[in-house]
């Protein structure tokens, strides 16, 4: 059921078989899947998953093309509360591994905001990222394009960019190199560096070669109408013009709670065996968070390993104690 | 589009990216993903993907839970095609190796038949696997509710079986252990073997201990309605009240164009690494016959995986021919 403000200390007694972190498509997945195995879990949903800012997500097999992240959300919401899982929205401050058990500490609500305590025997870290934007002095100028032909992923929306005059917006020299593979889907492309970080020489000499163009002028605006990105204007009155948009500026892991734990990571991902098992064997890892594609078919699918997973370590556990009673 | 015994001459001198055999939603997902790299791609399905019997999907995150799989598989063909994939009813005879392509010996139609020879780059191996069902004189007998309370997967259905009184209808020793994981969902357990096997004495003990019910007299017919299983008749004449089954009889595998590669297995699954990719470097195998989860939403995430490998391969393998060439 929804947890609300009200109702939350009715539950801190239960000790949850899993905690997810995270209501994403890959939290949402776990929770179908650990219920379903008639566990107890709660997600802790602090809003506004990734997928949420997709305004059409284009690859998911089974649902139509244009439909938005946020119905897949929706969706996936109603299923996981038909199943009778527990869903909280709030935010995970802390967790601490009290052994056989974990403690979640969690926030609810931005003002006059309630603090409590759930403990559980496994815990589901799909918390993912949020993509850092180009910082402008009115975000609003950058929201309205951001998810629609302003894009910040090339493995989802390369498509959508096939043989368009697109403009990259990096913020340091390794990720403004997502032109080259950018190339595979347009020759028209523009780097925006703000004048951000200096442009490396090599990257200097491989732009020129392959025809991308550099600009290194601050922007002041993004121009366009109806969601739809047409160009920028520079701080010096410049105007391009362009038909998307990819920013490429790193993203921000939501992952602070597990501050106290030493999981093994790979250039910042955690590291997941092939059951989306960290080096924790009670904490499981999924969707953006960990090593692999950020893709919401692959979140969900860490979904389903993560939940199978537990269900099995639990089982196994309790088959156990059974045999050994027995004898 | 949709190659038909007429047009499909005229798609055999183009060079495929990727031909994907088997159309299931592993198979849709590999193309939608191929596709969307700009990479050509051809599905050959012979229909009928085991997702075609899911009356009711239950555990995809993102659609209801009473999503027929038949309705996947169709927005998923949809999407693919809206891509400007090919897709072809056919069954995949034999794939031959030849250094730098494969070459794909397809048939079309089962009356009438036309053989035709396809060839790609790359191979995604998509073709799934099919339950064995029990063999009655009157099959419709049992196809009246396979796929509705007749399950043939524990990790999928065991939720919907949640103390019920249960049938497992197995074919060996190994098969019929599916019993104690099932254990966890319900105590009320009948093993029919109808003799097809000698039960080991340690199986017998086991059932004995958890107070599972073991029937070894031949079925005559399961009983029932409206797609509702509700219990056998034995060939005694004995009625046994069930309210749900779980058929566990192994599965065919339909991989025997396969049989000229020498390919890594693992009990009869293809070995994959973490981008799906078999033994052989440009042969991918997604789905349920490669070793992991036989689950819609894991073969959907292998699709993605071994699409977005691929292209890798062929834009590093581009971009090296265009970096020599340019020296």
């Amino acid at each position: 059921m929804k947890l609300t403000k009200r109702t939350l200390a009715e539950h801190t007694d239960h000790i949850y078989d899993a905690i997810v972190v995270g209501g994403g498509a890959g939290g949402l997945s776990a929770g179908i899947y650990l219920q379903r195995y008639l566990l107890s879990s709660l997600i802790i949903d602090k809003g506004k998953a990734r997928s949420f800012w997709m305004q059409e997500l284009h690859n998911y097999v089974g649902l139509p093309a244009d439909t938005p992240g946020r119905t897949l959300l929706k969706q996936g919401r109603e299923h996981y509360l038909s199943l009778g899982g527990d869903l909280l929205d709030g935010y995970v401050e802390e967790v601490v591994d009290e052994g056989e058990t974990f403690a979640v500490h969690v926030k609810v609500g931005r003002q006059d905001s309630v603090y409590q305590k759930f403990r559980s025997k496994y815990l589901i870290v799909a918390s993912g990222i949020i993509d850092y934007l180009p910082e402008m002095e009115n975000m609003q100028n950058v929201y309205d394009y951001a998810g629609y032909n302003l894009h910040v992923c090339l493995i989802c929306d390369g498509y959508e960019m096939a043989n368009k005059k697109v403009g990259v917006f990096a913020n340091s020299n390794s990720n403004a190199e997502v032109v080259f593979p950018l190339g595979w889907f347009t020759p028209y492309i523009t780097l925006f560096t703000q004048g951000k970080f200096e442009v490396a020489f090599q990257l200097r000499q491989k732009l020129q070669k392959y025809g991308y163009k550099l600009v290194e002028t601050p922007i002041k605006q993004f121009l366009g109408k109806n969601h739809q990105m047409s160009g920028v204007e520079l701080e010096d009155g410049t105007v391009i013009e362009l038909e998307a948009g990819l920013i490429s500026m790193g993203s921000k892991y939501h992952a602070d709670y597990l501050q106290g734990f030493n999981l093994e990571k790979q250039g910042g991902n955690l590291v997941t065996d092939k059951m989306a098992c960290t080096s924790h064997p009670r904490i499981f890892a999924i969707g953006d968070l960990k090593v692999g594609l950020n893709q919401v078919v692959i979140a969900a699918a860490d979904g389903a390993l993560a939940a199978t997973q537990i269900w099995r370590d639990i089982r196994r556990r309790h088959c156990q104690v059974n045999e050994g009673s027995s004898r």
